[in-house]
């Protein structure tokens, strides 16, 4: 089959990839359509060691799988496969099960290929209503949402929370929390990419920010400096969600979180349900974060443009036929 | 008065240090007792430029006040004295006051002094089942009961917690927190400090840890490498509790804090209402952890001894007639 494939080196289109089997429990997905996150870019240059097919961003077609009702289902996934047994996975997500796998992150082959395999119980029907392009965005609109979680419960109808970051996931998490009804500023430094939130939304541009300060404040700028901006930003006794994972050793003053006796939380995966829920039941519209479109075999050619600075989500078309 | 103050130099001692007028609302207070605390010899070395008399762990005796029931009154204080009317103070224990003072670190002298002046309403009344030597640990214990509130409640009654650190703060945290009932292992470097905790505290050598983890860990070794050690310690979606201040950038790694979903919440002071009614309630007893004792005359001495490598608590006490 044709995949894109990681191997320390630029990403590489294979053409004649082996399909992959599905072992028992795993459903066999097509896939329809895919998205580049981040992440992805920073396997292609080496992180964690991937090596395979990238891709965790998917919706796709269930093609076969050990219970027949999957078979001809829309999904998208929970991209977390834990092993079903250990405290993790049987008492609450198995989002940090130790012998997990993750969709095209980590001994798994991911979403950027013809095929892709995943255990049933990790599936999400995708309701009609919501469209394929739509629907990509479950896995990192879920990830927005679980910010949420971070923020106390007595908190959440009162904060004022600021979103540090225009990017893809930053504008995400403004769009998840705005639709969950918390008042929300987002912050970045591009007037375009904040111009594609609803007008309901607060934003505000570094330079203007003057001496704000928000109850909670959301670091998803993808730098290291993000943190550090994060803590002049909250109020004492304040909540800082940290989105944004800085490999290897960074230099700053912590002191303030002490001081100022801030609570840090950090935040990675969220339920997909849950985002197919969001998509399916409000008016909340990721798409305008579409940068551009390619189809699988121009692969290289979209991790290329994904790279390019500011540019936002750019997808990948599965193959028409399986 | 006697009274030993910091210039940004060496600490020395004045014999005629004007005597602190009372404003309105606050009373005039002899010192009894009073402990010398890291964050003393932080600025005896020039930290936050402080300039005056420091000193903030104290048991006194009060000797005049607009309310004439104080009069006579063995007393500890809240350190923080906020301006009594901001949101901060109104609403919650004015600890983050913008315009407040602090006993002996921002903005007013503080105990070791013949006298010092705080505004009544910081005044706790010492029962006098409680001893000099037992109150002057007030402020100590305040902070070290504080950590209980950044453990969430439902972990409350079945973490396990570790304590990292078996330096003065240390060692009381892990008293604190057993007495409050949790399931406490304290770590540190030192057996003969870990030897000070009551036998039914589980105590480890930094070197016997192993691959333990922990739900909560409190970090108060008062290094910068403390929290790099946390992180290792915590398990998934765990908490880590600061209690170290480090002034200045340092370089670590906090990616663990978004794979791992850890928590960190910053802790400073705390309720000293609370650590009275914990020495009047409890057999909790913080007097193990005296190493020494000298005169006001000789507090000099006493913060030369209190700076050796491996010191515990040093004890400065007043003079015994006003």
């Amino acid at each position: 089959m044709l995949a894109l494939t990681l191997d320390g080196r630029a990403p590489r289109l294979e053409r004649s990839y082996p399909e992959p089997a599905r072992g028992p429990g795993e459903a066999l997905v097509r896939m329809r359509l895919a998205g580049i996150c981040d992440t992805d870019l920073q396997l292609a240059r080496g992180y964690l060691g991937f090596r395979g097919i990238p891709g965790h961003e998917f919706v796709g077609e269930v093609l076969d799988a050990d219970d027949k009702a999957w078979v001809g289902a829309r999904v998208v996934a929970d991209i977390n496969a834990g092993c079903g047994r250990c405290d993790d996975c049987t008492e609450r997500d198995g989002h940090h099960c130790r012998e997990r796998s993750v969709l095209g992150i980590l001994g798994r082959n991911g979403a950027f290929a013809e095929l892709l395999t995943l255990p049933e119980r990790c599936l999400v029907r995708v309701p009609d209503t919501v469209t394929d392009e739509q629907a990509v965005f479950s896995e990192p609109l879920a990830a927005a949402v679980h910010v949420l979680d971070a923020i106390p419960r007595n908190l959440r109808n009162r904060a004022r929370v600021a979103v540090l970051g225009d990017g893809k996931l930053g504008l995400l998490i403004a769009l998840a929390l705005a639709g969950a009804g918390l008042e929300v500023t987002a912050i970045g430094h591009h007037p375009e990419k904040l111009a594609l939130l609803p007008p309901e939304l607060e934003t505000l541009l570094e330079s203007q920010l003057h001496a704000r300060q928000f109850d909670v404040v959301v670091e998803a700028t993808g730098t290291a400096r993000g943190l550090e901006r994060a803590l002049t930003l909250a109020v004492p006794r304040g909540t800082i969600v940290l989105k944004t994972t800085v490999h290897g050793d960074y230099s700053l003053d912590l002191s303030p979180v002490v001081i100022n006796e801030l609570t840090l939380v950090g935040s990675r995966c969220g339920t997909p349900a849950e985002a197919v829920a969001l998509l399916n039941d409000t008016s909340l519209d990721p798409t305008p974060l579409i940068a551009e479109r390619y189809s699988l075999s121009n692969a290289v050619e979209a991790f290329a443009r994904a790279s390019a600075p500011g540019v936002l989500k750019v997808l990948v078309e599965g193959c028409r036929t399986p």
